[in-house]
Formats: structure tokens, C-alpha cells, sequence
């Protein structure tokens, strides 16, 4: 039925982030509501940040809207503008091919957690703000590399 | 700047449904926040449901998935299955497509506050479950039929 059992959607957590870049990712985890409930032409994720953890390395897209509400607790949304802090209410949006870099920090000292909605498109480019690092996605899957195309080095990614 | 200042996007009332039809929205108000912020890809409104308001008249969207979540007070969310009561953190899911007719309705002596994200699609059918009546979407706007496309009747609309 259209009402989702939250209780029945867990909190994942892990990354595609390559090697080492993955740590970043730590005590962090999201519940797919939207894939839960069906929904296919956006995503919409309950990510749950414990003090300490980041949404995702800070970045921007190119094709897709991305909009943030937080539900609960207290986040710090740093973008090229500097820090913003966010409480229960307070949304934010990233519409497509704003070249502005962001992501959610939880500096407090309780989890947080807020609501992500992002457009699904059959290939995206995203850009990272404080590494030489994007991402391609098309339907074989994400890819990351260097700005310039070519391959992420070993000093990169630790391997 | 991405957070949005919720301060300046006001909540506005009003109704797109035909005569008498539009009654049935008094006591509903919306904040467009997706469009405050620049987003075009999804609409995102928070919509806040005096006592005894709803949220539309029940329908579903042919072309548009469609999600929301309470974010205060407590709504009922009436559908084909029947009533599910929704408290802040509760959300539901609509695919495109899926014939399940649904509104939320403030049964509360209390005001009640949800978000709700909408695709925004070049066309659109929505269907009304309660009612004789359908609404196309195109380029040149909304139109309100009957399910056979013939003209709302006047006893319909009360003109």
C-alpha cells in the first residue's frame, strides 16, 4: 500500500567511492523509501548522519535536481559559500548544473538525519569540488576518474 | 544560495479545480519550495492542511510518481484500501500509473504540514476516483472533463 512500513526498510550503509575514498562514507546509511515504495523517475533516500559523518564527498550534478529537508537533529551544509547550519524544516536545492559543490556534515554531537530527493537519469556527470575526481554514469554503471578522463591514481585511492 | 529561506516563500492558497469544485480546497495552502530554489526537473510543495482541509480531491497521476511525507500534525491518508492515519516521519508513495486513488485530509482539531514531491512531466492525465471527471495536461495548461472527455456538467461545477 502506498503508506511505507519504515520498520521494514533498513538503513544501509557502504559506498561506491573507490578505495580509500570509501572511508569517507563512514557512519553514514540511508533508507530507499523510494524504491521501497516503487517510485522510479526519483530517488528518495532517509540518510542518517552520526556525529561525525558526511552525506557524500562534496560535489555537484550536472543533469539531476537534487533537494534536501532535514527531519531531525542538526546539519551543517558546506558549499563554495562556506558553512549553513540546518535544523528540522530547513531544506536546501541543488538544481542541475549549479556548479556549486555541497554536502551535509553532522558536526553535533547526536545522528541527523534528512530527507534526499535527486531526479534518476539515464546518464549523469558529477563533479567533485575538493578533488581532482568525477563521476559518469550510464547504463553499464558509475564510473570515476580525474577530471581529465583518465584513470584516478594509486596516491588517490590507496591502492 | 541552496538553503532556502523559508521565511520569504509564502504559503499560498487557491485552487486550479472548476466552480464550485475549488471549495473543496479551502483551508489548504502550499509553499513552492522547489521553485523558490530553481529546481524544474520535480515539483516540491509543503503543503499545510488547516482542520478539516484536503490536500486535493482524490485522483492518481497516469505520468507522475508522486511522494509525501508528514512533517507535522497528523493526517489521515484516504486511498482505495481506506484510511491510514500518518504522523510526522510517515510516508507513502505513489507510482505513476498505479490506479489507487488518494488524498490526505486533516481529520486533527490541529494544523498538519507534509511535503510533497511531484515529477514534472511535458504531459499528464490525472484521474479523479470520486468524481466523473479527469484532468489533461499539455503545453497550453490544464483541462478538467468528464472521464469521456464531454464537458464538466454545470450541475458538475454549479455555473
Amino acid at each position: 500500500m502506498p503508506k511505507l512500513d519504515l520498520s521494514q526498510i533498513p538503513f544501509k550503509g557502504g559506498s561506491t567511492y573507490p578505495g580509500k575514498l570509501a572511508q569517507a562514507m563512514a557512519r553514514r546509511s540511508s533508507q530507499r523509501l523510494g524504491d521501497a515504495g516503487g517510485l522510479t523517475q526519483y530517488g528518495v533516500n532517509m540518510v542518517r548522519l552520526e556525529p561525525g559523518a558526511a552525506s557524500s564527498l562534496r560535489h555537484y550534478h550536472m543533469q539531476q535536481d537534487e533537494f534536501v529537508i532535514v527531519t531531525q537533529g542538526t546539519c551543517t551544509l558546506i558549499d563554495d559559500d562556506g558553512e549553513h547550519t540546518m535544523q528540522p524544516g530547513d531544506c536546501a536545492t541543488f538544481p542541475a548544473g549549479d556548479a556549486n559543490g555541497h554536502h551535509l556534515v553532522n558536526k553535533s554531537d547526536a545522528p541527523a538525519l534528512f530527507l534526499v530527493v535527486g531526479t534518476r537519469t539515464e546518464t549523469e556527470t558529477g563533479h567533485y569540488s575538493d578533488l581532482d575526481m568525477k563521476v559518469t554514469m550510464d547504463a553499464t554503471g558509475f564510473k570515476f576518474t580525474r577530471k581529465d578522463g583518465s584513470p584516478l591514481t594509486a596516491e588517490q585511492i590507496g591502492e
